[in-house]
């Protein structure tokens, strides 16, 4: 007796991490992009478009999850034996690109690019492996007028996107000033690298956990609510106090205050003067529309270690709610900054350049909270196909529904009556197009009004619901399908 | 005495393969890209993103590349030891999706996708390993209506990509055909697929090498003009007689003729006969004013070893010449076809599907071919930064116009007027602004125009050059810029 080979049958499942993507969102994000796209090229910037990998050694040491150094991207040898990196930004590339074809490009070089990029980070709720970014590069122009350029710019971009000028801000801060604290700090050495990297990480947690949270990170450790304990970085009480001065040091509304505090905290070093007199030159040259959407702020820290100047972050500040009616913690929707070490990798001389990266996903989530819960988008209409040899007659009525602007299409699947019509509700359609024998022989069509029809079968839930229903339909001469169609949907306008 | 360490320097280069991509190219593909999407979407498709990596069993054996099995694309082991391909076509991805989502839509589902596919091949020239397809597929749908429909939508984006309609044909063919052939030359056994594969090929090489090189290829064996040899596949006469019979059954224009001619070859066998039968209904079905837009031909062999039933192929017709004036082949822009065994991998049971696929790269190239060299894209209006306290004033300039509609940016580099000058060149720009000290004392701009400078330049080339080259700049008030600007612009439409 033969053994009848089982045939492999592979689960079908999206890859941990990354999910699939349809309908409503794809559109939403693509109109997002070109709004954004169109604000990028009126200020001067044109496409480019790098490929998915970069040789691994060109992305070197700047990978965004310092933790793991060589992890966090997704790396294969290819048959060279040389190794290939996902990109896990625009800007590495950009600063690959920029080296790679220098003498030929305009400088300063401008560019705007958007697409995926790969993280390999561990997948959780919300964090996903593949996402979108859009960012905005001037390569070869000095601080501070591109800096200042740049926060103006974010400013249109957001704005662009959707966002109310008054519900986000584009906060500036600058990697200058963080080294002069921690030259006053005593921790510029080489060797306290790693003590550098703790203390930002507890400062970026400050608009979490508050001063209190914050102190103790930085001193003795802290507890939090699940009972995990985090070391502490054993930081001396004056310098505890030196670091919250310095997180605190913004006054809302008013960047020569700011400035004057964070002045007087850093003034004394070489790189903290020089970081507060970019922030004062920026903080000049932002024209008065956006004053209240430009504002320094020191308390953001960038993650990226490629920074050299100036950073931003665009944060969103009006009140959301998730569904349940909890409020939601917005967060960031983008960052940049100056980097003027990355191009310099490759060439040996430093090249200046300032960027800017929209987090599409984010701010597209955001402004989902914000408006009320949209309609869905309508479907196309269908034509129903109820005899199998006149499809050529039903495909041209939805040509001629096409040719007036509509979305239109023919059912294609079997032949049952009420299937159709449920297939016509499964994708939203507002008209289903009826042609029966009957109806032929009378050279007529019927036009059902799908959306009023569900309305009447919500009120009426008796015997008279398909005589009621009726009233969502009725039938017009063949040659009036066009106008008749419109007229449906010129009612849900 | 210490060494000095030496700092790696990595060498700045795009991936063996990759390219980059960038201004005029990008936008020509965006807008192309945005016309196909219209005609699908108005056709009732939907757009889905997949991720760029599916695991690499859900890609199963059905690789582009059967030379070398389980190579063709790029993998790797994911953390948890599950491999992960990136993604080689579209198609292949919509299988996993519409398993894994079977319920929850609806059937028929027309879902389109654009999006980079990678393919681990020698690259080659003008052969990369990233490229953009743009597909739309109908899931659940059985033939022919569904293939006829495609094959109208085909004939639709094509057009809506650029290419008049005399200037291309859709050729239709039907795997199942082929197997009826097959089965007539005593080769549709298990054991024979190898040999089955090796006359597919000769066949796919007759638009290039015409009868006598395939009657080679069929029978002993093949010398090319380097003098490399073509092992033959070693056919009887009889045989290679009926193969060629096949490929120049096709009638130019007369879809009944080639159907006559296929009928007479293939019907004897069970597959042939069906196959047939599905041409006669598709072209049955095909609209009078696509009738000369696609054509029955068998003499075309899609790759993928997945299609089941009809298969199309989108060539171009017109005659294209290179920029040296040499003929040149433009060969097939996309192609598609039904294929019901696909999601059966993941579901067992037969769903019928069937798409289309456009090569954008290629069509892109092709109609570049076609128009008349095509002047670059003008570049932004470079308002020239002269004097650095001025800057914000610049950047108001800059504000201005580009809220009249117009694309402008500030210089951002040193302060050389020739250097600035020399940038707006290489950006292309058609207006320089100009605003000196002398012209800031008075209250006025300079706008020189770019384009006429350049013209006149061209005709003079003495001493008096200087003095004419100022016809092409004037001096205005401060507040007529934008008209002023404008003015300019209009002179070049």
């Amino acid at each position: 007796m033969a053994k009848k080979q089982k045939t492999f049958k592979p689960k079908a499942r999206v890859p941990r991490g990354f999910r699939d993507r349809a309908g409503d969102e794809l559109v939403a994000e693509r109109e997002m992009l070109a709004r954004i796209s169109a604000v990028y090229e009126a200020h001067g910037f044109d496409p480019l478009e790098t490929p998915a990998f970069e040789y691994t050694d060109a992305l070197g040491k700047f990978l965004p999850d310092v933790d793991r150094p060589n992890a966090g991207v997704f790396s294969l040898q290819d048959d060279d034996e040389q190794w290939m990196s996902l990109r896990y930004d625009l800007t590495a590339p950009l600063a690959r690109y920029v080296a790679e074809n220098f003498d030929a490009l305009p400088k300063p070089f401008r560019r705007y690019q958007v697409g995926p990029v790969w993280r390999n980070e561990k997948p959780g709720p919300g964090r996903f492996r593949q996402f979108t970014q859009c960012d905005a590069d001037t390569v070869g122009a000095p601080a501070p007028h591109a800096d200042a350029e740049m926060c103006v710019l974010f400013a249109e971009v957001i704005e662009a996107a959707g966002v109310l000028r008054e519900d986000f801000v584009i906060r500036v801060s600058n990697r200058k000033i963080v080294d002069g604290l921690f030259e006053k700090l005593g921790l510029a050495d080489e060797g306290d690298v790693q003590t550098r990297l703790n203390v930002m990480r507890s400062m970026d947690k400050f608009d979490r956990l508050g001063e209190a949270g914050v102190r103790l990170l930085l001193g003795p450790g802290r507890k939090d609510e699940s009972g995990d304990f985090t070391e502490g970085v054993k930081l001396s009480d004056d310098n505890i106090d030196a670091v919250i001065a310095f997180l605190t040091s913004t006054v809302d509304g008013d960047d020569k205050a700011t400035l004057d505090n964070l002045n007087a905290i850093v003034s004394e070093t070489k790189s903290g003067k020089a970081g507060v007199e970019e922030l004062v030159e920026i903080s000049r040259q932002i024209p008065e529309v956006y004053n209240h959407a430009v504002a320094i702020d020191c308390s953001i820290i960038r993650g990226l270690e490629y920074y050299t100047g100036p950073v931003f972050e665009a944060d969103l500040t009006f009140e959301a709610k998730d569904k349940k009616g909890r409020p939601v913690q917005l967060g960031s929707v983008g960052g940049g900054g100056r980097y003027d070490g990355l191009v310099k990798r490759f060439k040996g001389v430093e090249v200046p350049a300032v960027g800017i990266s929209v987090g599409v996903s984010r701010l597209l989530a955001a402004l989902e909270l914000k408006k009320p819960a949209a309609a869905e988008a309508a479907g196309p209409v269908v034509v129903l196909a109820l005899e199998k040899d006149q499809m050529a007659s039903y495909q041209e009525m939805a040509a001629e529904l096409r040719n007036a602007g509509l979305r239109a299409e023919v059912y294609l699947g079997g032949s049952n009556f009420a299937k159709q019509l449920k297939y016509a509700d499964k994708r939203r359609a507002p008209v289903a197009v009826i042609q029966g024998e009957d109806e032929r022989g009378r050279g007529e069509v019927t036009i059902k009004d799908l959306v009023r029809g569900a309305e009447l079968s919500k009120q009426i839930k008796d015997n008279t619901e398909w005589r009621e229903e009726q009233k969502a339909q009725f039938a017009v001469a063949r040659e009036d399908l066009v106008e008749a169609v419109k007229k449906v949907l010129a009612r849900r306008k």
